[in-house]
């Protein structure tokens, strides 16, 4: 596996933790090796190091001394710059000299750790030099992280570079959600259980909330944020393949062109709700208190244009047009500098149809809902009324929960684990194909092109919940966002 | 309140405490008084301390000296025998002297506490003596405790004693399980939700397990309970009521004719299933080890026939007919000596109908149930399947937990302080009537007849969850005990 852009921080905290664990749970093969392509003038011993100063850091199971020195064992570095047929040259003769000393088989995965803007100079480059060229039968894939463009259009273009040069089904795109237990278990809670699916349509739901909630923001992040906000770098991924898993229909199998087959299907039916001005919003954190700490606004966070309008909270409202979900709004949305850290999906039922208490003794009942927390304290709960003790037939809400980690004593694999070893095993099941990604990019579009228009997002105060806006979208049909 | 049988177990353990835990929450009047009736050589000095120690030991609130001073006031002790017409009119004369010097205001309740045998005589006397007949507007009450005769025949005699004295309306049989607030819950969870009504029916649900589980032997209860047994002690009244709860319709209001009606409407669906043989069990205890310590069979405790044939075991199978519950086995069953101390509801669902899943993947999945725990842990669980961490799509059976202790910190009341209080008030929801107790025996009578007929139980060893033949009855269809 070469990695491009390894000196980058997602190859440190992620990439290199996960291959170690990997290895240190006996997944990979022997003869596994990983190269380092970057512009650092760094030896082999140099790039060792730094894996093994991530690995220390980062991993998630146990150091073994014994694990590391044979995987340190196929570590190798290429110095140099994208555009540098040279260094392409270098790295061929690396990996074929790898072939031979480490018996690796002359498999090779390309994991690109790059900005978006270098997927073409990568793509050409593994073109030109033969790299990405399948020999005797063996493999050759690419992995690529998100953004996968801004819009429809330049994910199109972004596309067809990398088709050119890899066929559709040796292109692996990363959604780390995807990797995640607690997502995977949203298939495990629809379809291996007779509870839930007899509820699990418009007839019973009222609406549903998808919310990626973080506290933290954007400083350091300027280079990759700004111009692209909140709606682009989380709504168009993860939260629409959130989405896709709540709402599709039940998969023939859970094969990979089942699945997806499912997943386009339900996002081909998914609309934006109009008008859209009123059924989305944006803002920007201001200054404001995150827990004890005072924190700047983004406009004041380093590296961010003074008059940026680049949203740092987007929230859209959504119908799917089918037969189990019409008239059900899926709410979506994400922030930075918000109140808390969470990542959930709550389905809200509707009230009972009809309640046969004194009117008095149902004014703290709320509505049903079932809530699957995605992180960080990975569970499900199911909000339902219960009697209050006492002599009245009072009822209020009440939680009922369930903990994966309190559950299973095994801790749960990191997405990048789950993800790198399905990628070398050639298993697509959760990486989104093109069709996803455009249908993805269809969806937001508008919503995207409404707020071009408008200049400025609203500031919201930081360690808040979001700008006034998102409160007023909700109320307007009389509903209101989850404070998770 | 007159308190006949006042020296007996249940006076001391539940009524006096409940007595005193309703006028420590101020739920009594001002006015109350507590008058004994009993053969003991006692004066009210002597019965106030057999009640003071009986509240100090077993009262649920704190013991508050202004409240017991107050309460103590009203306490009166009227020495007799049931069948001594002097002693009625002693009574007589000390509820006189109460309604002037407490302005009680002349509302009369009179708590049998005694045995079923002695119910003719009291009421009796309670007609002759004029005590049962109401003036002035005011009320007289009689409350009766179980057994409610021991076969339909009986039941009828008894009540047809009862309703010479008082009309029915004032009639209050106490089904203590009917106070506890984990069965009230049964309607809120039932009628004040979305969520669970959808799937409560036999298109979901494989079968329906209602148990009471003791582990408490019958040292010193033979007098009570030889010749009467598991069946008529337990499921007559507690379990089919439950069977009642979790089966009726959702009444128009939680008015007590409304509620009586489904109840009625339910139990008058509910049939036996046959052959009675096969669908039902029952068994005796005898010797084993309950926890470490090492207990006798029925035959050797004190005062039990040495070759009683009264089960401490029972279990029968029922169905419901009606649109809802057609199909649907009800199992209900009762037991000393068991593993553990549990009484709780359990809805066993179908599994999915269909799983895409690799049939390896789901070896470990069970059905899924949503199980009200009555006592002792009260609350609610649902069993469903979750995916396991790692990096196949196994699923296990997992537990999503709601605890009412841990949900609200007030402590429920004891069911005796609700019913007492509900009496006082006029309030009959909770009781069951008679039309209720003559089913409940239609329904038994056939499987105590079938029994009489087959001799001695099986006997099962202490600290088990009871003979092989209830095994075998589950087993018949495929289905098994739950281990609560």
């Amino acid at each position: 596996m070469v990695i491009f852009g390894v000196t980058g921080d997602l190859a440190r905290r992620k990439l290199m933790p996960a291959i170690y664990d990997l290895a240190n749970r006996g997944l990979l093969p022997a003869g596994f090796a990983l190269v380092g392509f970057a512009r650092r003038d760094w030896a082999d011993e140099d790039f060792a190091g730094i894996v093994h100063d991530a690995v220390r850091t980062h991993a998630r199971t146990p150091f073994r001394e014994d694990v590391w020195r044979e995987l340190a064992k196929g570590f190798r570095f290429v110095q140099g710059t994208f555009d540098d047929d040279d260094a392409f040259a270098r790295l061929s003769a690396a990996l074929t000299a790898l072939d031979e000393e480490r018996g690796t088989d002359g498999n090779h995965a390309f994991y690109l750790s790059v900005p978006p803007d270098s997927f073409p100079v990568v793509c050409d480059q593994l073109k030109r030099s033969e790299l990405a060229k399948p020999r005797d039968g063996r493999w050759r894939r690419v992995v690529i992280e998100k953004p996968f463009g801004h819009d429809l259009d330049s994910a199109q273009k972004l596309n067809a570079v990398v088709n050119s040069v890899f066929p559709e089904q040796s292109v692996f795109r990363i959604d780390h959600y995807l990797g995640k237990e607690t997502v995977q278990n949203i298939l495990a809670l629809r379809f291996a259980n007779q509870l839930f699916d007899p509820v699990w349509s418009a007839h019973y739901i009222d609406h549903v909330q998808i919310t990626m909630a973080e506290d933290i923001g954007l400083g350091g992040r300027a280079g990759y944020y700004d111009g692209i906000g909140a709606a682009r770098d989380v709504i168009q991924n993860h939260l629409l393949q959130l989405l896709a898993l709540v709402a599709m229909e039940e998969p023939v199998s859970f094969a990979p062109a089942e699945l997806q087959s499912e997943k386009i299907k339900v996002l081909s039916a998914t609309r934006n709700i109009l008008p859209l001005e009123e059924n989305s919003a944006r803002g920007q954190y201001g200054a404001g208190w995150q827990g004890n700490e005072k924190v700047c606004g983004l406009l004041e966070e380093e590296g961010f244009a003074k008059d940026s309008t680049t949203e740092t909270y987007a929230a859209i409202a959504l119908e799917v047009d089918t037969r189990r979900w019409a008239g059900v709004p899926f709410y979506l949305r994400t922030g930075k500098r918000l109140g808390r850290r969470v990542t959930e999906i709550a389905l809200v039922f509707k009230r009972a149809p009809h309640l046969p208490f004194d009117s008095t003794m149902t004014t703290e009942l709320g509505q049903n809902a079932l809530v699957i927390r995605v992180q960080p304290d990975e569970g499900v709960t199911l909000r339902f009324g219960s009697k209050v003790p006492g002599s009245s037939m009072e009822v209020r809400d009440v939680n009922m929960d369930f903990s994966y980690g309190e559950a299973f004593t095994v801790s749960s694999p990191e997405a990048y684990e789950r993800l790198i070893l399905d990628m070398l095993l050639g298993e697509p099941s959760l990486f989104p194909v093109n069709a996803e990604v455009e249908l993805s990019w269809q969806i937001l579009d508008p919503v995207l092109q409404a707020w071009a228009k408008k200049g400025r997002p609203e500031t919201y105060e930081s360690g808040t919940w979001g700008p006034h806006s998102a409160d007023e979208m909700m109320a307007r049909t009389g509903r209101s966002w989850r404070r998770p």
